[in-house]
């Protein structure tokens, strides 16, 4: 990459809402907050660069963050970017050292607009790269872990005046436990700061140019809409997916407890599948689909709801009766699919006892 | 004081477990296995020094210490002094400081062991004081909380390798919850290194000499009961107390709740007492005592539960039907009886809409 550091244009935010949303399969929180978040501060006349990873020295220290909570509850307030912030300069406080960079833990959802807002206020570069490259519930639930990086120190704020450290988890699972208890506490939404992570380990663990990924993705619904294409089978093309069901939303429960939003969802089928139903299962993000009681598709592969006429993601706490929606999967990143990435992210992890089967052959993401 | 700063005697030991247990109030835990933590320690040559707080200079560190939690969850594991020092360097980490010594920041119960846990690890001599001069279920209800002292940063362990720090919390009943969820998270039990102290905030806001008065209150038990007079007449005469109450438990309801002990338990009268009910309420110390249903003494009065015959307190973990006690009270400490004490310890800060009357006229403590 010739151009290692470089503004994000502000017609790019509109598009890294749009494919943020998708890679969020349901969760993480709709984007759109941070976007309008983003505009305004865009509007004062901040700018944001993107970082390309491999531009980053061995011994550069990146600020991981994230906003942690439950979806449903992180609606309900803009978020404030100073807030966004404070996690992280109360780590370099901790650390006594300053951070050469920012990235979102998730490309997927809300958080992807995350390393934004902290970049917005502190003048830090973004970091072309994420932990999930999608969404997930939980904290452990990263490349990171995968490679078996420790998860601790982490540093969390509310929007009050609360802040705490977790100086050292026994386990990645102690990790998420230990934050997800306090975020709880503090109103079930929270910043963070993740574990700091090397230069040279965000080169070899995190997942590469998601920034730039999510940004591509929303600029062909764009493009889509705006060419009165199908806006489904753009999204379909550019992350080479497949269509899964094209149906009707007929049944949601929903119950947000200890900090998730669970539940389900029922599709009815139209067009190709009528008479048959889809069953969406949930935990922030969606964990299976399947059709007609089959097991379809099941995490880490990207289950996304899209609606059928927009292309526009459809999240777990935003689904209701009525809706035009289409199920698809979209390839999972390779550290996701590897024995370790399994363990943390499978169907096991969310309490099925099913075995993984992607849908896709190897080397399906890029 | 002459003597500034002088060896606990091995005998002292079993006294400051007696004394504490019964200005405990019922909660605090039982000392006793911090007595035979402290005896083996001995027994392996370790002595740890009491230092009179008037000989602290203004600008020394004092780490403040407890082990927060369930009674009835920290009586199933002998405390390990080594968890015990672990918030103490972690703070001292955090801080870029070393500590000048350690002290209780309850006198009550097992945190009374908890500054010589930590001192006989560490070296540091134990400061003759608390924060409470007595137990207290949460962090909040201290001397420091009602001279308008921060309560930040909090330091805490778990005896796996969880290490957190409260940084910040906008309010001390926020450090209360922040520093309480975490605690139950990692089993109702952590031990943590609460704000540090400078050696003028501990002469100017602490509740002195506290550990001296623990010992010699021990000391008039063992006393009456090698002479077979009555050791809670002992107890009594020592603290200037009041007898409310002997009888029989009768009926314990209790539950461990929210990383709490609550519930009430009934006594029948006895010898003078016969034919009348008195009802004690606690929520992990005795909180209100109710004679036939008219509320006869209140928090922040110590009321404690003494066995009738040997003067030995009775815990609300181990309250149990048959035991013949009494109940006496004892002054509390003035600055817990101030306006902003009794914010913070008086009936309505336990939810109960009663106006506070102590029993004992002013300057009864000692």
């Amino acid at each position: 990459m010739v151009d290692a550091c470089r503004d994000i244009a502000p017609h790019e935010l509109d598009a890294l809402a749009t494919g943020a949303w998708i890679l969020g399969t349901g969760g993480g929180g709709n984007p759109y907050q941070g976007y309008l978040n983003m505009r305004r501060l865009y509007a004062e006349g901040r700018r944001v660069k993107l970082m390309d990873p491999q531009s980053l020295a061995d011994d550069d220290l990146v600020a991981v963050v994230s906003t942690q909570g439950a979806p449903l509850v992180g609606q309900e307030r803009l978020k404030d970017p100073e807030v966004c912030a404070r996690p992280v300069r109360l780590m370099e406080s901790y650390l006594g050292r300053r951070f050469r960079a920012v990235m979102s833990v998730e490309v997927g959802g809300s958080n992807a607009f995350q390393s934004l807002l902290v970049a917005a206020v502190t003048g830090l570069p973004v970091v072309d790269a994420d932990a999930m490259g999608r969404a997930f519930p939980e904290a452990q639930m990263t490349s990171f872990a995968a490679h078996g990086l420790t998860m601790y120190p982490l540093t969390l704020a509310d929007i009050r005046d609360n802040e705490v450290i977790v100086a050292r988890a026994e386990r990645p699972k102690w990790m998420e436990r230990l934050s997800r208890t306090v975020c709880v506490e503090v109103g079930s939404v929270a910043a963070t700061c993740k574990a700091p992570r090397t230069g040279r380990e965000v080169k070899d663990c995190a997942i590469l140019h998601t920034i730039s990924k999510a940004i591509a993705l929303g600029q062909a619904v764009a493009t889509a809409r705006r060419t009165h294409a199908d806006p489904v089978a753009a999204v379909l093309a550019a992350e080479g997916g497949i269509e899964l069901f094209r149906g009707k939303v007929h049944d949601v429960a929903r119950r947000t407890t200890a900090g998730f939003l669970r539940g389900s969802a029922r599709l009815e089928g139209l067009d190709g599948d009528t008479g048959s139903l889809f069953t969406l299962e949930f935990q922030n993000e969606y964990i299976i689909g399947r059709h007609d009681d089959v097991v379809r598709v099941t995490t880490p592969d990207l289950i996304c709801l899209l609606d059928s006429e927009s292309g526009e993601a459809i999240g777990t706490e935003s689904l209701r009766y009525g809706q035009r929606a289409t199920v698809i999967a979209l390839p999972a990143p390779p550290v996701l699919l590897t024995p370790a990435g399994l363990e943390l992210v499978g169907p096991r992890a969310f309490g099925y006892d099913i075995d993984f089967q992607s849908l896709f052959p190897p080397g399906a993401w890029s």
